[in-house]
Parts: structure tokens; sequence; C-alpha cells
């Protein structure tokens, strides 16, 4: 038999990894709650028609694609062989996985256009797939988890999502992360007046590597866009200098264009966000700052950590015209979407996950008899009727066996069941981690197990 | 542009379906825990070699392939392309999305058969995909909770299963449901005493119809069997029959094999349940119950509603050598099954699901001009650190479209900020079913919503 084996880029997880993913997706979860959110949950599986064209060549390809059931080849000839992989595709696979959650949130908002009611709040917390090379912190099946606020232009969508975040990361009592804010229309205006208008993607792409690559580099792939070199130098000096904010936006409004309408949104935003909250957390502007996403037109975020270099852990932005990929146009809207497998990453490495549990039973009954075993079912019945999560060592084997089931599976209490504690009612509730031992009636190791 | 839609027997779900899905979830994973069991979660794209051969042929077909990435046809010539789609699919598809969790389940514990310890009680709550032809009830992607005891021969297993069965339909405030309980070896001596032995699975599934198809054609079908006709019209005699239970397994013990194990654990098992409980729930041998999956060798069990009839709505059994099929062997185990989406289908049948809530806001913050919304913010960043779901509208529109928006999402509470009120520091509080309004200060308004 060959080795058994879990396909590159996905992966098994076990009770520990289970139980702390659950526990972060529980925090996100309520915090999208707490501001109004509701859920949806959309198909696994996309018509290929609604999934491709949306994330560019590269990412089409990306895209894991469902052979047809069947006799999948019945709508082919050998002509369609002949001519290879990509004309065949059309022929045998309609279906595909779900690259993101934003295309089919789009879909669903356009198929259900008439039954919802704007602005409307949804989060949805879901797995999605990439055929992409498996790397560090990079797998073909992980988890986004989003919230977008569309058919609403008000930009107090934008504080309100930034106050979402700053909670998000608190509630996971993760301090170190900033946020970097920007704006497209900013980045576009700074590409019209380096004379690189209809080049503005590449120009935010050279951009973005300034903390790579450094200044000189990246004027040199200035030049070869044939940019103004000049220009992009003044916007690099003012990107990497560090005058507070408001200082920042007038010095390259006033070498673009200032009239353009990112700078305005930009000031109101910080002063609004200074004015209403006294949460103290690190947000700044970063000009250089891009998304990789197409459909950013507005404000656009990006939260990374403070120490360690692993991408970026929660990212958005506004869009003007999502849904207008589905022939819905004119809905504004605003996302974010947080990476759990990053987040999980970052709470081990700030050691930050709850130490008190692992997710196992937190009693485990053992018992020294057959009798003793007997008498252990009611009293489990008891416990976990009381809401607790409660073990009793199924088989008769000596006790040193039932302990070391216990301290293997780290369950911090155990009650030991023999003839004596039958007759006198009363049990010993050992502490696993401190030793102790307290011996009492089954409602008052109820009572203590429920307030520890 | 072609109409938008999802691929057959897929489901968007909106925010109520999400919403109650997410309860059912919580309620069946809060037994689990409760019960020591703890979470796994496995890949959604396994291998087809983990997958085929597992489910037979009929399940092999209904397992949803994916395509190789990039160029997918690299390993074929065109000889394989003449031979069909049956012999193509092993060069372009190697892997497929999970059927079951079982199967999966299996695999992972002979991957990690060295760290698990032993008895393990895993459960697991995730969607499986089947290319099923779709139909009321039955859907391609749909959700199991499973929950397994993996590594123990205790028949303890058996009445803790029967246990949690119980609770948590109980906790979904659910009575209406009976279990069905029989044993395989049972089946088999059945089968061997009626000149059936080699065709115990025919034997089962003609045994199975009873309910349907009435005595005199499953006796029918077990003469085209060669089957003993007589005998198992006594069988059948015995099963629609109203004694009680133990009488039922020594009636059929006397005509088949009084040595047969399967009827010594039966009647342990309901001595058991009956001694250790009082628990009042519908319980009861079927000895015409077969479960479809050949892998069970011990007691199985089904649930069923008593009135709705909408085919089983958990389901499961011990296995004696589940992991044999990659390699490991002498591994006993149990397990059950809970359909989330069937069980779905009933509560709202039987109108059960909780009518307090919808998931949405629990009060929405309205306001009478610009000045209001920008007191608004502080009331709703207030409302919300007390962990309360709460929205201020986003929008400085007419008083009027703001509560037409709190009555369509259906969001129980609305305050409205005026110059008045923030002047006095007190706000109305209105109740939107009962349309009664409180008026006090904002930390009384939290502390009323908190309780509510």
């Amino acid at each position: 038999m060959e080795k058994l084996s879990i396909p590159k880029g996905t992966r098994d997880f076990g009770q520990i990894e289970s139980f702390r993913r659950k526990y972060i997706i529980e925090k996100i979860q309520s915090n999208f709650i707490k501001y109004g959110f509701v859920p949806i949950e959309t198909p696994t599986i996309e018509h290929l028609s609604v999934l491709t064209g949306k994330y560019g060549d590269e990412g089409d390809q990306l895209i894991f694609k469902i052979l047809n059931s069947g006799d999948y080849l019945k709508k082919t000839n050998s002509k369609d062989y002949q001519q290879g992989f990509k004309s065949l595709l059309p022929k045998i696979a309609e279906k595909g996985l779900r690259y993101d959650l934003t295309v089919p949130f789009a879909r669903y908002v356009v198929m259900n256009q008439h039954r919802i009611t704007f602005p409307f709040k949804r989060y949805q917390i879901q797995p999605v797939w990439r055929a992409d090379r498996p790397q560090k912190g990079r797998y073909r099946e992980f988890y986004q988890c989003d919230a977008d606020i569309i058919g609403c232009k008000s930009k107090w969508n934008e504080i309100e999502l930034t106050l979402l975040i700053h909670d998000v990361f608190k509630s996971l009592n993760f301090d170190e992360f900033e946020i970097k804010i920007n704006h497209r229309e900013v980045l576009f205006a700074m590409a019209a007046s380096a004379d690189l208008k209809g080049k503005e993607i590449l120009f935010c792409v050279a951009l973005d590597k300034i903390d790579k690559i450094g200044v000189d580099k990246v004027l040199d792939e200035i030049k070869l866009l044939q940019g103004n070199v000049a220009k992009v130098s003044k916007y690099l000096k003012i990107i990497t200098s560090s005058v507070d904010q408001s200082l920042k936006i007038k010095k390259l409004a006033a070498i673009t264009d200032t009239r353009n309408k990112g700078f305005e949104e930009l000031n109101v935003f910080f002063k609004t966000l200074n004015d209403i909250t006294d949460r103290n957390f690190k947000i700044s502007l970063d000009f250089s700052l891009a998304r990789g996403l197409s459909y950013y037109t507005g404000l656009i975020y990006e939260v990374k950590t403070t120490k360690v270099k692993i991408g970026s852990i929660c990212g958005g932005g506004r869009y003007d015209n999502l849904t207008g990929m589905f022939g819905l146009n004119g809905v504004s809207g605003i996302g974010i979407s947080f990476g759990l497998d990053r987040i999980y990453d970052i709470l081990i490495e700030y050691n930050l996950f709850p130490k008190t549990s692992e997710g196992g039973p937190k009693v485990l009954i053992t018992h020294l008899d057959a009798t003793a075993f007997k008498h252990g079912i009611n009293l489990i019945d008891k416990i976990r009727n009381a809401g607790i999560s409660a073990d009793l060592f199924p088989e008769p084997v000596k006790i040193q066996k039932q302990m070391n089931y216990a301290n293997k599976l780290k369950i911090p209490y155990v009650i030991t069941v023999g003839s004596d504690e039958i007759s006198q009612a009363r049990y010993p509730l050992k502490n696993m981690i401190s030793g102790k031992t307290l011996i009492s009636p089954i409602e008052s190791i109820i009572a203590t197990l429920k307030t520890e």
C-alpha cells in the first residue's frame, strides 16, 4: 500500500489546532456581530462563469476546477483533445472551488438584490481554495473572515471598520499590530502627476516595493516605465518622512492635485478617528500602500504586525462598483478580510493562546473496580448535566493506566472512585496541575468545577 | 450576460438560515464537548486514492473529482482519450472532494496513530460533497456532524452515544424522535439461518423495505434470492409484533442462533440503559434496521422523527475494523453522525427555532440631524463596548427611512437622538414589538439591553 498522505498545501488540524482555530473564529465572529453584521454562507462550488475573469489570468489559473459528473468527455471530440488543455477545459469542467469570498458575495448581492435591505452588513467566515505553490504561511485551503457594508456611501463605514479591526485584535490580546491606510484616488493622482497615466497598476507595483528594494531601485523601475523620476523621488521623500499625517497629505497634494478628493477623505478620516475614540493603537498613512485587488476605488487598509514579518493579517477597502462584474452598477461598499491562518501563526509566535484549556474534557472519572465503574456512570451523568465537559474512563484497566490517559490528554481534574468513596458518597477531586486533592460530595465537586 | 445562478444541489444561506444553522451546530458541538469529544478538521480535498473504493462503485461515481492544475493533459496521449472517460480519469484528476467525514477520519487516525492517545474521542463538523441527483432534502453540499470513539471496545460507548443523541435533540427542544437499534451480528445470524449466507447485503436490503412495501413483497424478494421464505416469514412476525424488547430478542435467538453474541449485547444494552437513566425517550429494537454502510459490525443506530417522513436525522454504529481500509487492523470504534440539513428542515417543520432573534443587531441608533449623528457615534461605541450587537444608521436621511430600516431588519430596539436628547443626556429606547418607549441615560439603556 502506498504511503498515506494529504494533498500538498492542505492540512489536518488535530485537537489543539482545531480548538485554537475555533477560538480565533469565535472572537472575530463575536466582534462582527457586535458591529451589527449578519452572517451569510455561499456554496463551496460555483460556476466557472462566475469565478473566472475576476482575478486576472494568473488568478484564473489558480482556481481548482471540478470535472463534470458522469461521462465528462461526452461534449468533446478528438479535435478538442488535440487542441490542448485550455480549449478542452470549458467542455469538461463547468464548476470550480471558490477562490475568495468577495466574488461569491457580489454574486449573492446581485442575485438577491430585491430581497436585501441596504445598507447590507454581512459577514462570512468560510474556507477558500487556490492552487498556488505552497510555502510558509501560504496554503491551498485557507479561511477568510470577511465583513462588508454594501449599498452605502457614508464615510462613517471607514471609521467603523477601523474600530472593528482594533476590537478584533484587542479581543485576541494582540497589541502589536499596525493599521496602514492609503487611498486609491491618491495613488491615481500620483501616477497621473508623474506622467504615468494608464500605467497606474505598474506604478503601484513599483511603489509598493519600497520596503523591500529601497528608494533607488524603485526610481530605476519608474525610469523603465518612462515616468517622471524627479517627481516620484519627491513622493518617496514624503512617504519616508516622519512628519505627521495632515502635513504629509498637504505636501503630497501640493505636488500632485490639490483638488483630488482622496486627500480630503484621508483628512476627514484621521480627524474623525481622532475625535471619537480614545483607543490606543498604531494607525498610519502610507502612500506606498497599494493592495493587489483591482476593484478598490477609495480608502484602503492593510494590517501588519510590528515585529514579525508574515505579510498582512487583515486588509480591505472601499469599492464603488463591485457588483458591476455581474451587471449591477452604482452600488458602493467597503469591506475587510481577516486571514485566520496568519493570525493563528502570529498568536503562536507571541504565545497568546489561552493556557487554561486545550479543548479536552475538564474532568476524568477513574475507577478501581467494576462496581466503581458502574457508580461512575451516575456521577458522569450528573457532571455533564451541569454542562461540564467530562469523561468516564471506559475500560476496566489499572488505575495507573487511567491516570496516564488523563496526563496525556492534559485533563486538569481527576475523580477516583473506589468502594470507600461509594459508601461515604464523597469523592477525591485531584487537581492534576497543583497535585492537590479535595474530598467532597458530588454537588460540591460540580460547584468547584463550574467556577474553576 | 447569462442569468446568474449557483450549481444544482447547492444553496446560498442568507442571514436567517445562516443564523439558524449556526444555532444547530452550536447545540450539537456543545453536547459533543460535554461528552468529552475533542475537535479535528481534515482538508476538503483528499487524494482520490484515499476516497475511492470505500463507498462502492455507485459512491465512487458520486465523488467530485478535481482536475490537476496547469496542463492536466500532459500525462495523457490521444489513445487515453479514445479509451473514454473512465480510463482517462486517473491521468487528469488525482484529487477529489471528501464524500463523508468517516473515511478522512480513518485516514487521519492511521496517519497519526503514534501521536494519538486511545481511546480517541473526536468530533468533526464539516461539509461533504456528493454528485447525487438533487431532490427534496438531498443536496450536493451538506454538513455532517460526527462523533466517534476509536480504539476502545467497551460497550459503555454504546450507552454514551445513546445518551448523547438524546441530549442533542433535547437541547434543540425536539422531543419527537425515536432511536432505533439493531445489531449487525444478528442480521448475519438471520441471513445464515434463512439459507442466505453470502447474500447478507441483499437480505438486509429486502428486510429494510418492510415499511415501504409490506410483508408479502419482502417475502417475494426473499424467494427471488432463494432464501428460506418460511423462516423469514417468522422473522417478520417477530419484527412487527409489539412484545417487549427482551422477549423479541429471546424469540429471534431461538429460531436463529442463541449463541450469537449480538443478542447478548442487545440485552445488556437495553438493561444498562434502563438501569442508569431516567431520561424519557423513545428507543426501540428494530430487527429490520440495516444501515447502508458496510463497515458496521456491531450495534447500529438510526434516529427518525415520529411524525414527519424525512429519512434518518442521525445514524451510526460500531465498526471493528474501520482503519483496516488503510492497513491498520484491530482498532474497534463506534460513531454517530447528525445530519444538519435534515435537522434544520425538522426544526422549521415543528417551529422550534428561537423566536427572539434572527441574528441581526439588537438595537439601532437613529438621528434627527448631523449633530445627532455625531453624538450617536459615542453612544454606539459605549453600547458595543458592553458587548451588545448594535448599529448606528450610517446616513443622514429622514427618520422615517431609518425606522423602516429597523423594521425591515426586525431590529427589536431603536434609540432616536435629537437635540433635546443630547442636552438632557437621556434617550428614548423604543421596543419595536410592544411599541413602548423608555427614556433614560445611556447606562440604564445598556443595562436594559443586557438583560432583555
